[in-house]
């Protein structure tokens, strides 16, 4: 699918704050981007990241005062494949070295304190992919959509006892209860199609059967219809803005739409 | 029925400690104490105290070194009704103004964090009575009495999450849910028959249709055996010892058996 | 002193919400009231408690719709004396029965926690007097005054590392270090002069020497132009409002002036 | 300097747990391996992992039963310079990609919540170096080194609370406290000369003047004695055992002594 995506984000800044920026698509090998431009204003020097694993891009600055941030890409994010309940779990043993990191317990995701549960709840049923699928059922079915019910410290602890929250939330317990039952997974930042509010979405993905396979736990927007920013432990990892010191968000613009699929063509 | 009951407690504490024991068993209205006695060796000035509304009883003493606690009752509790589900909930208007803060939270039960689980889980039930008695379904069903996976600080949240605990851990997360249902509840400490092995029984009750109703949400020892100690809004007011610094715990044995029928009347 | 007291509370309640108000000035032996009226609109059946004890008031109703809560009070809160350095420490044994569960932590002051930073940072200081205003001096000290970095679920503990808050942080973290002295302290709130913006105020009490001491760790505003409502382990006991259900308040505005010193004799 | 290390580990397993090993010294630039051998007994498929950046390794594989791993090393940790309070601290621009996770925090070091504190704390020392050696004076002086009192679980804002702990819990409040002023930190699992009781040590890294720094908060061991093992956002990462289900240890035996300064040769 191909898809138009704008991001204007408008903050507020002290004097000369270090800034880090996750908002540009990543070049991994799941989307292609087709053209894209970034702009801010007033304009400052930026330090470009590319990740050579995972294709993630940051970009770093020292913004002051009021400054707008605006991106804008047209990307083609392929064929994303929904998470097959046939999905084959491996032992740790065949995993590759640097998704080892997505066993453990973070931050927001502190698995091991989940591992009774997660046991008791979900090791009756039969291979990764499906199990998987019932975690996704057992948080569609338990937790309630609700903003306003948790913050940027909020844990996947708190959500389970709270049985509500935002796409982070859900994303957090998601991932808690999967590196509970020793598969891998990881957070992502995206851009979807169909989230209303538009927003920055957060979503999680699990390794199975050899690859990574995106789910929505919130079922507020399609797999398909996303693009993806960055990929962490948790929400720490892929804040869309990471700064020094505080600073005030005065706007914010996320679009997303399905663009023809003869777009880009003419741009090439 | 008529209990014989018998605690030693041997501790050693730095001169002069200050410390309020909880070990005698309370003189309420469900109770009656037909002979008892406790010695301290070596002997210490005792302050007596006698709560006037629940007849619960502490001493507190200054101890040094090495102490034996010895305290031995015959106690005759009565009949003690199980819970009957017909119990109605009372609104808060028509309760005693004593139990009002039963209905709040406290340290190791804190019940505003359960309001949406409970509510999902337990409000689909007609009545007060009914409704406990599905929350000690729900502890029975999804909790593991495990040793050696809390402590004296672990809450009714940490519980929920791990889903094993032991006879303190399983009385705070029923304390939680009951409040949670806008149920006055409040710990209590016994001494139990059938414990096994004997130790201080943690247990609580939830008040319903004018009164208390003792509920052992481990299943693991008869109301009808049990002999009440004190009452409070969690474990920290129910401590069988609180000192002032850190002691050392150097022996504990609890006894509790049936005695006959005719027992207490020789003494009388 | 004589102070001029007005509180005006308007909520919205979903149909038949049962609600606990704590918004009298207690009937404490240290403040006479003067004269006094409480009205709610539209009318409810109100069951009226007062505390034995402590002579504080609470109301209970069941609430529907928009309310508007108004107290009118003109009391008399005679000659507070601020802490004396000189006030002495009892031994536990030396405290009266009512005060001992004011030694033990609670939800929002867990002074367990705090038990070595306190010896460590106070211990050397001697006398009870002087230990607390060592405490209050560290507050003082230690902590800025900023609104939204706390909520109602904060603890002292995250007071303590966050080194800010508002008037409830300032005294549960106060109420928490004064309990790991072994000092008996319980929260107050408080009507208070000079208080910009005016609302209610939350500050605790210490007992040394035979009687309770009101202390402001915010140092806000004078203990003598303060009229005490309600005492409690910490503010989850002083609430001035408690519903079964979330409610909406929708304006407050609060009143407190210095009266002249013949005021409330025309009245009496 | 060159040390001789052996690290013999005794576990109990249930059949095949999947187990991560990361007990090997790494082959980072600062050390040399001059002989080294892995023997597990019974003997298991190994799978090893060399992460490509820090040269730290790992290893991989099913336990069953009782198992004895024996790992032994000559290294020669080269010269390790101890911090100097001349280092420069980095704007985030100038760091190195790899480095920038090590700004944020994590869950054990959740350096969000010190901002405050440490900017209060440190801000008025000049310079990174200067500022980390006075965060290094203030864990000396306010910390007691505590066994018994910290688990695996215990974060650095309950150490800050507590005042004491041991190796993993200085490192993690170590951490968080550098992190809070914007400086990058990690945990380093280490063995050490003159640790008393001989065990694995949890130390950390600052990056400063465009390299890594070692420092050893609970100054139990000096710099120079230290063969690094793995290094990670805080103790979860650096785990010397990670294993799939509960296992028990049975034995452990870490011995470091210093070789002749011409050890290996003959090996070689």
């Amino acid at each position: 699918m191909k898809l138009d995506v704008t991001a204007t984000l408008t903050y507020g800044f002290d004097s000369d704050t270090q800034v880090i920026a996750a908002i540009e698509a990543a070049r991994s090998p799941d989307q292609t981007i087709l053209s894209e431009s970034l702009t801010i204003s007033p304009d400052a020097v930026l330090v470009r990241d590319l990740h050579p694993e995972t294709g993630e891009r940051r970009f770093r600055a020292a913004l002051s005062g009021q400054v707008e941030i605006r991106y804008r890409a047209l990307v083609d994010n392929g064929n994303r494949e929904p998470l097959s309940a046939a999905a084959r779990q491996h032992d740790w043993s065949e995993l590759p070295q640097e998704v080892l990191p997505y066993l453990l317990p973070s931050r927001f995701s502190p698995s091991d304190e989940f591992m009774r549960f997660a046991q008791r709840e979900f090791c009756s049923i039969d291979g990764g992919g499906a199990r998987i699928l019932a975690v996704l059922d057992w948080l569609h079915e338990h937790l309630d959509y609700v903003h306003g019910v948790s913050h940027a410290q909020t844990t996947a602890q708190h959500t389970f006892i709270d049985r509500a929250g935002v796409c982070r939330d859900f994303t957090h317990l998601g991932i808690a209860l999967t590196r509970a039952l020793n598969i891998p997974a990881r957070a992502v930042s995206a851009y979807a199609l169909d989230l209303d509010p538009p927003d920055f979405h957060a979503v999680f993905e699990v390794y199975l059967d050899g690859r990574w396979w995106l789910v929505d736990p919130t079922r507020l927007a399609p797999v398909e219809g996303m693009v993806r920013i960055a990929t962490g432990r948790d929400a720490a990892d892929i804040a869309f803005l990471t700064s020094q010191f505080n600073c005030q968000c005065l706007a914010q613009t996320i679009k997303v739409s399905r663009a023809p699929e003869d777009a880009g063509l003419q741009a090439a």
